[in-house]
C-alpha cells in the first residue's frame, strides 16, 4: 500500500530530476521513502534517486514497486496550483495512481515494473577531487560551454576547480578559487563530459543552493544535490568521453 | 449612426467572448447597446451576446448592423495600450469602423453584413439543474479533462455539481458540493459534451467572477457570465454530444 | 591595442542598434571610443555609430579596427548576468576578443575585417523638418501602420509631423501636434519608407527617450538618438521608396 501528501513544488522538482535521465521509471516505495535507479538508454548517465518520508505532508506505505510513465506525471502536474498538496494513493488492484488535487481526482494508469529496464548496479567510485558550489554557477558554465563545443573538461588544478570547452574558433574557460567555492578538496582531476547530458542535468541542478562534484582523471563524474529542502537526494552519474585529439 | 468609446479592456474582453465561436459577426447596433448572436460554423456552439450602452464611456447610436471580423479587431486590439480609452466611429458612407486610441487613427474595413449567416434563432430550454460556480474552477476541471479525453460530462448528483472524464486508460473527476459552490439548484443533470468546445469556451468564462451552468439530461448546456463589470452578458450554448458506449 | 570594461546593458543595447542593419562590422577603435559606419546588404539602410571612452567603466585604447560577427557576441552576452559587468581585451596576436564576465573568460575569434563591406561614404543632407519624440511613440505608430501596409508616409503638415500608411482596405493614420512632440521644426517634408526597415530600427530606437527624426521630400530619413546613457550615439539613414500611385 502507498499513500501520501505532499507540496506539488517538490512533487514537481523531484519528477523533474528523474525526467533527465528516463522517461519511465521503476519507483521502489517502501515505509522510509521512495527510491529509484535508472539507467539513460545510451547508456552514459545513471540517477540515483531518494525522497525519505519526511519530504512528506504524510506518508504510508508497505514495500511496494510500481511503473511511471514521467512524462504524463509531469504533464499532469502542470495543472496543479502552486502551493496546493498533492494527495497520492495506490490502487494496487487497478493498477492506478490516484492523485488528488485542487478538488479534482486524477486515476493514473500505472506501468508495468516488468518492462521497464531493471535497476542498473551503482558502481563504487573513490574520485580524488571534490567541488562544492552554488548550482547556478554550475549552470552558467555549462550554458556557456554550450556555445562553444559538444564537450566540456571539469577538473582541478592549482587549488581551484575548471570548466574548459575548446570550440573550432571560440574557447570558453571558468577558474573558482577555493575561495569561490562552498567547498573543495582537490585532488588529481581532469575529465571530459558531452554537453548534451550536463545541459539536462543542469536543468534540475541549476536550482540547487549546493552541488557537489566528484570528479577523477578520465574517470565518471558524480553530481550531488539535495532535493525537496533536504528531504531527498539526487545523484546523477556521467561517464566520460575521451578526448580524440 | 454610432459613436461610442470604451476602455480597452473591457472592449478586448467583449471580441474575445464572440471569436470563441466565430471569426465574422453581425454586429446589432442600437440605442440600448450592441447585441450579437451567432453560430459556429458545425452548428454545434452559439453564442448570445449584449453590451449595453452603460459599458461605454459615451455612447450615441440609431439602429444600425454592421459586418466585423473579429481577426482582424483583435489583431488591432492588439497594439492598444493597456487602459486605454477607445473612440468608435462609424463611417457609413465608406463603411468603415474608425477607431482611435493613444493618438493613432485606424480605419477599418466592414464587412457586408449580408455575406455573414443569419441570426440564429435561440432555442428556449427548460433545463432543471442549475450551478454557479468560479471561473477559475471550470477552467481548472475542464483543463484536467483535456488530458485524459476529448470529451466530458457535466451532471449534478448528491447535491453536488460534477465533472468526469474517461479516458482509454485514465480518469479525471471533479466534485464540487453546494457548500464549495457559489449557488446549486439541484435537478436531474448529465449530459456528455465536446472538450475542444468547452476550452474555447473557458478561455473567455474562465475569467468570470461567477459562471451559471444551467444543464439537463442530454441537453445542450447554458454557460452564463458577465462582462465589462455587468455593462454586458454573454451566454454560450453547447449541443451535447452522445455517448457511444 | 584594446582593453575595456562595460556594464553589459550597455554592451548589449549598443551590438543590438548594430545589428538592426548588419551581420558583421567593422570597429574602428581609437583611444576616443568605437565607432562603426554600416550599410546593408540592399544599400537602404545606414548606420553611423559612435559609443565614447566616456561610457565605459574603464578604458584603454590605440588605434586598430577589428571584425566582429554581431549575431555571435549577441548569442554569448545573452548569458551574462543582468547589471555584470564585461572586461574586453583584444588579443591582436590571436586575433581574438577576450570576454570576461560572472567569473567565466570567453575567447571569441574575430573576423578579418578586409572581408568585411569598407566604410560606407555618408552623405551631407540638408533636411527641412526635424522632429523629435519619445521612442514608444514612434514605435507604437510603425506597428499600426505595419497592420495595413508595407510602406508608410512621414511628413509634416500645418506645424504637425505626421505618419500615415494606406492599406487595400485600412488606413492608420498618427497626428502629433508641436505640442504633443518634444520638438518640432517644421518643413516641406513628406517621404515614403519601407515598413520592413523601420520595424527593425524601433527595436533599437523604440527604447531611447528622446528620438529625432529628419525629414525631406522624397528623401532619406535620419533617425538620431543616444545610447549609453548619452555615452554614445546611433544614427540611421534610410532610403526613401518611390510612391506607385
Amino acid at each position: 500500500m502507498f499513500k501520501a501528501s505532499i507540496n506539488i513544488d517538490l512533487l514537481k522538482d523531484s519528477i523533474a530530476a528523474l525526467s533527465v535521465i528516463v522517461d519511465e521509471v521503476r519507483l521502489k516505495i517502501s515505509s522510509d521513502g521512495i527510491s529509484v535507479k535508472a539507467v539513460d538508454p545510451a547508456n552514459v548517465a545513471m540517477v540515483v534517486f531518494d525522497l525519505k518520508s519526511s519530504a512528506f505532508e504524510n506518508y504510508e506505505a508497505s514495500d511496494v514497486e510500481i511503473g511511471l510513465d514521467l512524462i504524463k506525471i509531469t504533464d499532469i502536474l502542470g495543472i496543479v496550483e502552486r502551493g496546493s498538496i498533492v494527495d497520492l494513493e495506490l490502487d494496487s488492484e487497478s493498477q492506478k495512481l490516484n492523485l488528488f488535487f485542487d478538488g479534482l481526482l486524477y486515476k493514473l494508469s500505472l506501468l508495468d515494473p516488468s518492462t521497464i529496464r531493471a535497476d542498473p548496479r551503482v558502481p563504487q567510485l573513490d574520485l580524488p577531487a571534490k567541488v562544492v558550489l552554488n548550482g547556478q554557477d554550475l549552470r552558467r558554465a555549462v550554458k556557456a560551454a554550450e556555445k562553444v563545443s559538444d564537450h566540456v573538461t571539469l577538473g582541478v588544478e592549482n587549488n581551484a576547480f575548471y570548466m574548459q570547452a575548446k570550440g573550432d574558433t571560440d574557447f570558453v574557460r571558468l577558474d573558482m578559487t577555493a575561495n569561490e567555492l562552498i567547498d573543495l578538496d582537490a585532488g588529481d582531476a581532469c575529465s571530459l563530459f558531452s554537453i548534451e547530458y550536463l545541459l539536462d542535468i543542469i536543468k534540475s541542478a541549476g536550482k540547487a543552493n549546493e552541488v557537489t562534484l566528484s570528479i577523477g582523471r578520465d574517470f565518471p563524474i558524480l553530481i550531488y544535490f539535495e532535493i525537496a529542502n533536504a528531504g531527498g537526494s539526487v545523484t546523477f552519474l556521467l561517464a566520460p568521453r575521451i578526448e580524440s585529439d
